[in-house]
């Protein structure tokens, strides 16, 4: 079966490394958030591609939730010393990917191509595609004024209240090739719709041009799994902004803004109340990802969901 | 006393930290060499700049002779699984010279600027100035066609027989600022040029327009440093590129290169037959510099060789 996911960082990676494990190799295309991408210090920056890169390749920090294990810090010292910008932290080994992309991309190549190249030199069996090669940056409208997202994120650590949400650019990007090739895939078994941020790492993918109306015509079961798991995220932002946003924190509140294309729900058995009243068959289960099992277990029940017209 | 030093790298910078060291502070203006400088994985790389900061600062490897003591190597590591270029070494903490160097000059700021807040950062009483903000690269013609510099140096390990040496770029490049106004300072006592390669740090610097000249001109007497010691070069090429181009591997063959603005030469002792034949005035001491005494008593010597009619 091919499977073809859509995911942000922390808890998307989490599932998106479970179906990894459990579909045969070169079954799952797992598409990249690329609104969080930035340029700092020079260098073009992808957090979700390299969260997706370091969990899919096992090289994930899971103590941070983000960066390569066994990382060293001898770099943020020494730009601390010299007077650099420190509030975005660049582990060592991490600072490769950046540096070596950025050169790639100033040389004119595809964030794309640059992407599959470093997911092949990791040994990951998953196709990782960004979903665009264009140019799109998720931007706030907050209390502070218009923030772009990593000043809203990690500089000023999600603090700001959140007026409104921007994907700039997305209305004239082009999904990515392999993302729409993948969207036309008649083979396709199953899309997967990760337990990332609604906002901040599904819409800027659904926000691309065709993107929405593909996932609303495919003949595969669109599975979207709850980031909400008893009334709150497991980690980030999510449930301060759906408060901010006037939203309840529920996992049906997140399900209500894929009702359009969305074929199945899986939250948390916990929530069992909360989604009782979706029209979407919901299934639960047990969302928590804490350990690898848990990634392998969620990732069997998400395939196994039963598809439209089941 | 006011002292202006030229210097390449190693050498240099062992004997510019010497002079930092007997110096009243602020009374020591260094001018590295810039021909060396070039653009490697996307980042501005200047090796004499980043070898005189690292070595005045007191963080310089003493083992390697390039790049900081207490460096790690995580992102060396990282790069080659991402199939990066790995021939030019770049430590983890090295490395953030390089990002903020580049970050810098891409916003417009000039090298001398960038370098003299690295300085001051890096707590270095001296002033260190590039040899000019312009963009000078040093090109060698050998037996396998024209070298950049660091393809030469590092990548072939200087093994090509060298033919000829350029200074691309040297002829339409202004010295920078601080170079020319402490060339043209009349309460300069001293200009120093260290004991570096002739030919791959030194004449860099004498090719830039007016250099040459305001050194003939000057009324401080100009003291050399042999970077030659009985017959042989204390590292690098100096003595290999020596005999390839021609010339007796002595140190009065580099003392004849400067002849037109040399006052003072100061050659080792186990060289006295040596320069016994000079023109030009010759104080003979011990110029190995193993350790940091070994720096200053050179420095001493450097700065009580006599001056010009003395």
């Amino acid at each position: 079966m091919s499977v073809l996911a859509l995911s942000g960082g922390i808890g998307g990676a989490k599932l998106a490394a479970g179906l990894c494990r459990v579909l045969p190799p070169g079954e799952l295309t797992v598409v990249a958030n690329t609104g969080d991408d930035f340029e700092h210090l020079g260098l073009s920056i992808s957090p979700d591609i390299d969260t997706l890169l370091y969990t899919l390749a096992g090289i994930d920090n899971a103590d941070h939730g983000w960066g390569r294990r066994e990382e060293t810090w001898t770099f943020m010292g020494a730009l601390e010393t010299l007077g650099g910008e420190t509030w975005f932290k660049l582990g060592d080994g991490d600072l490769a990917t950046h540096v070596e992309r950025t050169r790639r991309l100033a040389a004119g190549e595809p964030l794309s191509r640059i992407t599959d190249d470093f997911r092949r030199r990791l040994g990951i069996p998953a196709q990782l595609v960004p979903m665009t090669d264009d140019r799109v940056r998720t931007r706030l409208r907050t209390e502070a004024g218009w923030l772009d997202f990593q000043d809203y994120f990690v500089r000023r650590r999600s603090s700001p209240v959140v007026r409104e949400i921007v994907y700039a650019g997305a209305a004239e990007a082009r999904a990515s090739r392999e993302f729409l090739a993948a969207l036309a895939d008649h083979t396709l078994s199953r899309i997967v719709i990760c337990p990332s941020n609604p906002f901040l790492s599904i819409d800027p993918i659904l926000s691309l041009p065709g993107v929405r109306e593909a996932l609303r015509c495919t003949q595969a079961p669109v599975v979207a799994v709850s980031p909400i798991i008893g009334g709150q995220a497991v980690k980030g932002p999510t449930a301060k902004i759906m408060t901010e946003l006037g939203l309840p924190v529920s996992p049906a509140a997140v399900a209500r803004r894929y009702a359009d294309f969305l074929d199945i729900y899986v939250a948390d058995e916990a929530d069992a109340d909360e989604v009782a009243d979706l029209a979407v068959p919901v299934r639960l289960t047990r969302t928590l990802m804490l350990t690898p099992e848990d990634r392998q277990t969620l990732a069997t029940a998400v395939l196994a969901a039963p598809g439209r017209g089941l």
